[in-house]
């Protein structure tokens, strides 16, 4: 199976076991378990290797909560910015954790869910975000709970606290700043919980990381406040461990070369469209030769980016986008109706299997 | 069938009516064609009414094409910004057009589809659009050939062009003038064609339009060139027509008083999010309380909008998202696995019919 039919969304286990290792030492020296966050992957063909590297799952839906309870197992984390009184019925079936996003959710809901393992979202008012769209803690923020006087009122209700206010955060000197404040502001809170969740968002498993420093931090959090530490890495978890394979349909030049891929931004890496972000390619090699690489819908910014590469790309010619495991394949869509990406899955012993493809008849059934 | 579970998308037939017989008078007093753009609505459950109004359907893939073809029939215009081999091979077999966007692509599958009734996208260097983004003539543009000395080898081989250069244009001294531009320009090549393609982008079935001069010029440019013009409606066909009607799930205050709806912007307008801008609503109606409109996903940036409301909304009240047709359905996603939008449709006779609902297996089944 070497020759697979582009494009395709390549996930590597070899490379996404790296990450998990590094899951499993922080699990193990700091003692915070790890629950993965769907919303950022939940490609589920590959969680029978996820889950003996993790806690669980934690969610924002329904559909996420069940998605982890049936195929990942473990913990199942449910939480959502908000849930209707028929998706909490749902829910508490099989949740072990029901976190809820506001006051009024949980006093609404309280009667359904009394005695259950609940947990409310705070608001810390800060955050570590290079976005304003993705700062859960930007003026007018819904995430999360503000009122720390409400809080205590509801604490016998509850047995955690789930902060999130990191978004790609790689320093930590400011994580254990931000545990300080959290310590300052809600520790009376802290030693009545059984356990807080810090969210995910901290890129512990990336180079260079100073895991000893991060992992003393956690330790001590949560030695402070006799507490169980949760993170819900995401990003962290699959980071570096999928490329999104291409082949070239068409070089155009209009004051550059242009090459056209089958795939898009859009449709298949929405974030960087909606960050403005662009991509690094995995290959070909970097080098002299200007050529932008764009997607093919018809949208004119579908523009994966401009690179410097070794030689100027042909048609026909491969094209692997690097690091699009994260926030890509759980939201992508069939603007244009262009060909969806199949899911592919090196596993550990180098086999390949395409764990599932899409076709004319997932388009139509997309619509109506 | 009144009491329908939100979220979902409403498609009212006679709105769409209304903006349908406005083509059919384009197409009556300027000779005009029009074939309905599916990346912008591909929504197939309503094309019984569309095609008695319009000419077919136009494409940016075999998708596409293929849908256009088996729902809605008529003409089918197949167009794509970069085409595979395998494609073409498919397309040829039922598109009534074949619409190249670049030289290369040409050149290179014309031994397959030669004698097909073939078209070139050109790119005049002119647009109207208020987004970069969405501008065919930015810098670096890939969609369409500008070289004009190039375009006149390969005329023979051609019996139509396409220019797409409009986005939400709603000034026909604009377009009186960028077709004058066109006839300077390439006055000699249309001459040669049998059709031409003045893609979409024109907002003619917005109350107020100046219908008659738009038409009067439609003509005149059909005349001197004597040539068949074609129009490729999208959002003017489904403009006004649809709504996203949603429930409030929670309501929150941080400084404003913001209510959380059972849909998403990301995962359900997503133009929305990606050019910054926001919806306005059919309901409830405008007045002195000032409210946030939230999405359900855990995006802090996943806002419909700042509202001024004649009530503050309470929970399990109606939210009504106007004007939700257009670039919308085409391209859903999965993000955070929050229940997906049904689409029912409000016939004609006022009948109201959930032509599509999504549920957790469709979810699962978008993964892996």
């Amino acid at each position: 199976m070497t020759d697979l039919a582009t494009p395709y969304y390549l996930i590597d286990e070899s490379r996404l076991k790296h990450n998990l290792e590094i899951i499993q030492q922080v699990r193990e020296r700091s003692g915070a378990k790890s629950v993965l966050a769907l919303k950022c992957f939940s490609t589920w063909s590959v969680f029978d290797l996820m889950r003996q590297y993790m806690d669980g799952t934690t969610s924002s839906s329904l559909y996420e909560a069940r998605l982890g309870y049936e195929t990942f197992g473990g913990e199942t984390h449910a939480y959502s910015v908000g849930f209707s009184r028929d998706e909490v019925l749902a829910v508490r079936e099989f949740a072990d954790k029901l976190i809820f996003n506001s006051l009024s959710q949980l006093r609404r809901f309280h009667p359904d869910v009394a005695g259950l393992n609940l947990g409310l979202r705070v608001n810390p008012g800060i955050s570590y975000s290079n976005f304003d769209l993705a700062d859960p803690a930007r003026r007018y923020s819904r995430l999360g709970v503000s009122d720390t006087a409400a809080l205590a009122e509801v604490a016998p209700w509850l047995k955690g606290l789930m902060f999130h206010f990191n978004c790609e955060n790689p320093d930590v000197d400011n994580i254990r700043a931000s545990l300080e404040t959290l310590g300052r502001e809600y520790g009376e809170l802290l030693h009545r919980m059984e356990w807080v969740s810090l969210g995910g968002g901290l890129s512990f498993t990336q180079d260079g990381y100073a895991l000893d420093a991060f992992c003393e931090a956690l330790r001590a959090f949560s030695r402070t406040f006799d507490i169980q530490v949760y993170l819900e890495p995401g990003e962290a978890a699959v980071t570096q461990s999928t490329e999104l394979v291409t082949t070239v349909l068409d070089v155009v030049h209009n004051e550059v070369d242009i090459a056209i891929i089958d795939a898009s931004l859009e449709a298949h890496m929405l974030d960087h469209l909606i960050y403005r972000t662009h991509p690094r390619l995995a290959s070909p090699p970097p080098g002299e030769h200007r050529m932008m690489v764009a997607g093919r819908t018809c949208l004119a910014g579908d523009v994966f980016g401009d690179f410097k590469l070794a030689a100027p790309l042909q048609v026909g010619d491969e094209v692997r986008i690097a690091d699009a495991g994260g926030y890509t394949m759980v939201k992508v869509n069939w603007f244009n109706g262009v060909a969806m990406p199949a899911i592919v899955v090196r596993r550990l012993d180098g086999t390949l299997e395409r764990v599932r493809s899409f076709g004319y008849d997932d388009f139509k059934r997309s619509l109506s």
